[in-house]
């Protein structure tokens, strides 16, 4: 009985560590390594190999070792093929910290402050109390509550949206693709923690953009793909966005030549917003291959129709 | 029976009409104004005018518009009056916001990041639980607990430090100057929010910055005085010191001509962490004027002996 692991090799060491010590039953591979493919029942992937179906006849889960799966093509798998994405507490905590770290720095103005210190200006601005600024959150699965919960644990006044209607007590939810205007208008910072399927690729373009109030400030935390990044720009130049903190960017890297480096206004960091934790994750895995074996439900089992 | 208000004029508009509303019996004035000097009860300072006793005669409380009262000058007082610093919702919410983001961004990186934006450099580093990340406060008063509740929340290792002992749940709590170092030595973060006095003037020096572990950062939302500047610029060149994020500074406003706005690991911003919100404040103080006349303890009697 295999685990198969292709994803950050050097990661991947900790990942060994964890399985030798807590599931010494199960014998686990680094991609490309020397697994006999016959006794690959788990495979957990960041970008899946190709021909899954050939290479590993006897597969039984396909693990995403991200909390996204936008890189697996579920057309290429097996129909039957369960596939797992990664829900597990240290990639929440992460995605947690860094947000708040953004809408903190943007309710307070820090882009500002930063250009007063290139230019060796003191000027105090005045300070708004969090109850009076609104903070929209899109997407609303696990890390989107998790958000939500310490926005509103600091008196923020929260918004939430996704694709299906939500109650979530103490955050004004809107469901639908027919309300998104609705909810971009109530959104001072907009924090864009979606799933990337083929419904919300490109959601992020001028149209939308142009719904936000005059000066709203932009977290992207979900897929480059999102947002159109020439919008973007014309929307930071024109005043309609002040500041925008980007983690994602399409490509990834970002090729040096990208006007998104430069743009005053735009902080980018690469892609470290939140990472699966070694240590957690591997715990959940290993629930997981328990409750498949015992007919239980799967923490993050996808479905493969939504796309997450 | 006059309140004088002797502070930001622009603010002090908003006190009024808040005193209009919540206290109409109390005549308020914005000095220099026009209250007769014999009717001043309370007066509400950042900076107090000189001879007090001799212009307000019948003055009965001091309160100060800010939580430091490092401003007065206790000496210039009659003995009897009583001062009182400013300790209201709206002040611990912006300090608790300001250090939230100093801290999360120093324990994320964000500074390298800034950096390698510059540099258009795409190069995810390494990720450490906060569960990992020891961070200590220096001053254990309101503000301090304030603080300290959110970074344990967030999973933080959190240690404090005061003059006198003291003992809060899940902090490791140090007390006196001789266990200084020890405390110091646990810091990988420091946030220093302590009251300005003669004690701690300088505390902040390069023995102390020494202590700490090599590498720890600091965020400074103290007194300017706290902290040695030129010890912390070589602390920062040494690399014994990592990052610096300063929001107080010696003197204010700091001379363009100073090291500290172009030092590449130092953030620094107006003395903005946390304003007094006139909204809450006026509640607090009328509720002390309350208080004072019941005879009952008024919050945030400042003991004139140990200056805060």
């Amino acid at each position: 009985m295999t685990f198969l692991y292709k994803a950050d090799p050097q990661r991947g060491e900790r990942w060994a560590e964890l399985f030798a010590e807590k599931a010494p039953d199960i014998d686990f591979h680094i991609w490309p390594g020397k697994a006999d493919p016959d006794k690959v029942r788990y495979l957990g992937v960041w970008e899946p190999p190709d021909r899954i179906a050939e290479r590993f006849p006897n597969l039984e889960v396909l693990f995403s070792v991200a909390a996204g799966v936008d890189k697996i093509d579920f057309s290429a798998l097996p129909a039957g093929l369960p596939v797992v994405r990664m829900i597990e507490p240290g990639i929440v905590a992460g995605m947690v910290e860094y947000v708040l770290w953004a809408v903190l720095g943007l309710h307070r103005d820090m882009p500002t402050y930063r250009r007063f210190q290139e230019e060796r200006l003191w000027k105090p601005l005045s300070l708004s109390p969090a109850g009076g600024r609104r903070v929209g959150v899109l997407g609303l699965g696990e890390l989107g509550r998790a958000v939500l919960r310490q926005l509103r644990t600091l008196g923020f006044q929260t918004f939430g949206w996704s694709r299906a209607p939500h109650v979530i007590e103490g955050t004004m939810c809107f469901g639908g693709r027919d309300h998104l205007p609705d909810f971009l208008a109530h959104c001072d910072i907009l924090v864009c923690l979606l799933p990337l399927t083929t419904e919300t690729t490109g959601l992020l373009d001028k149209n939308m953009l142009a719904c936000l109030p005059r000066g709203a400030a932009l977290v992207q935390v979900g897929r480059g793909p999102h947002l159109v990044a020439e919008d973007l720009l014309s929307a930071l130049d024109s005043g309609q966005i002040r500041d925008a903190i980007l983690d994602v960017t399409e490509p990834e890297p970002l090729p040096p030549s990208d006007p998104l480096w430069v743009h005053p206004r735009v902080t980018l960091t690469p892609h470290i917003a939140s990472m699966t934790q070694p240590d957690s994750a591997v715990d959940v895995v290993l629930e997981n291959i328990r409750r498949f074996h015992a007919g239980e439900p799967m923490i993050g089992l996808v479905d493969k129709a939504k796309g997450y």
